[in-house]
């Protein structure tokens, strides 16, 4: 049972404050209440924020737990001073001693996208992802010329949402390629990716976990059984050492960790940008 | 010129420190270059940063800007005594008044997402990731019951993006469906979709701005000629207005500010979870 609140108050979509108030969060053995407050830009809608915290705080008896990413001063300061919250306040903890050390003032500017989103960095972003899905699943061979990377593996070892979180979070043209047994068989690697074999990154995963996975989607199928994932993994394996693709495993990893793992593996330049 | 290097340092992927980071960043009138290095999970990783750090700063004759979340108290000490950055340290800084607040020691835990791929929410996080991406652009009208939301609108409105991101970032299934003339001709709701009306969430787009994006696709074609994508536009928002759907303009948003907005109106619940 929760029996602490926790508020993420932002001027913006408040993405900033739950990604840094969840990491935060998870030092903490605390299964708390999640309360979003996203768009708060103006004085009254920070004192109907302020309204629901102290109401909160009379309920549970404890103070609730109020991440902030609040730009706007006026904003900030009702937050703060109004509310019986314990106020973490990423904004003014981090942004005064920086002014300090740049010599500059900072703009207050609330984090709209409105600029962002007539930027080219936006503009590669949404193309990027648009590649990403025109590449899912070996669906296109055409333009894989301007893939940044394309990543190989079995059905279900994870390609599909790494390549669109590499899109969509990273800017990343990202294809990708199933390993299937007609091209084991073959044993020779697939002809469409030849001519791009160095942006080629491979997954890999547990014969049991997948065995699961497609379980789920085809069960008692002989796709999923476990005699028939050993081989493929298997066989993908062979495959990868014998060509020299680098690949990770994703039985254990996010999508996260695995696309940073490729970036930084793969695209080096990516990472000093 | 960038005149100054950020470094974003993290045990794990290092997204949460360059959330932080950047939405920090973004209130200074700065280009500053940019360095990742995540997994940094060992001494010897951490004195190698210290070297780089040290470097720049001799280099560039100003001390880098340091963002960490380092968790490992031993990393982030050596990071904290050797660099001669400035050192931006979002764990210590929060995590500490925390534990005093709740009366607890965190666990200082590194946010490896081992535990988090095996979890019930992650699971469900790629179901949404795989549900979206089978119900992109009216592909399948099957388990539309399941969808938590379908966005309409008109080709190149910004569907695409925003359901995929409504997935990723949320673990939200959400289908999209095109409005094409067809269905303006018929001057009826899209049969597949009546059940659902009330899962319905719309976007539409400006014009010249819908007709610049298709051009980039098509150009010269009717599909991006200004006159069509009034005429698309304007039937598209007639429609909705008359079967009382909720939609916004994505002219000038982004995907993040869009993904947001419907999640507030169209399910709450999921701001409280």
């Amino acid at each position: 049972m929760p029996n602490r609140t926790v508020f993420f108050i932002s001027d913006g979509t408040g993405i900033t404050a739950e990604t840094f108030g969840n990491s935060i969060l998870k030092q903490f053995a605390l299964q708390p209440r999640h309360v979003r407050r996203p768009f708060i830009d103006t004085e009254d809608k920070a004192h109907q924020v302020v309204r629901e915290i102290n109401h909160t705080a009379d309920v549970e008896g404890k103070r609730p737990i109020v991440f902030t990413t609040l730009v706007n001063e006026e904003v900030l300061a009702i937050v703060k001073g109004g509310s019986r919250g314990m106020v973490l306040d990423m904004f003014q903890t981090f942004v005064e001693p920086l002014e300090t050390e740049l010599g500059m003032k900072s703009n207050h500017r609330i984090g709209r996208f409105s600029d962002v989103a007539a930027s080219q960095q936006y503009h590669d972003r949404i193309e990027a992802i648009n590649f990403s899905l025109a590449h899912d699943d070996g669906q296109s061979a055409r333009n894989l010329a301007e893939a940044d990377v394309i990543l190989i593996g079995v059905s279900r070892s994870g390609k599909t949402p790494t390549s669109l979180y590499l899109a969509m979070q990273h800017g990343i043209k990202a294809a990708n390629y199933p390993l299937i047994p007609e091209d084991f068989e073959r044993r020779t690697f697939p002809s469409s990716l030849s001519p791009y074999k160095s942006k080629c990154f491979g997954l890999t995963i547990a014969p049991d976990r997948l065995s699961e996975i497609r379980n789920e989607r085809r069960p008692n199928s002989k796709y999923a059984s476990l005699e028939n994932c050993r081989y493929e993994v298997a066989e993908a394996e062979a495959m990868m050492r014998r060509e020299g693709i680098a690949w990770l495993s994703s039985t254990h990893k996010s999508i996260e960790e695995i696309a940073t793992t490729i970036l930084r593996d793969i695209r080096p330049d990516r990472l000093i940008y």
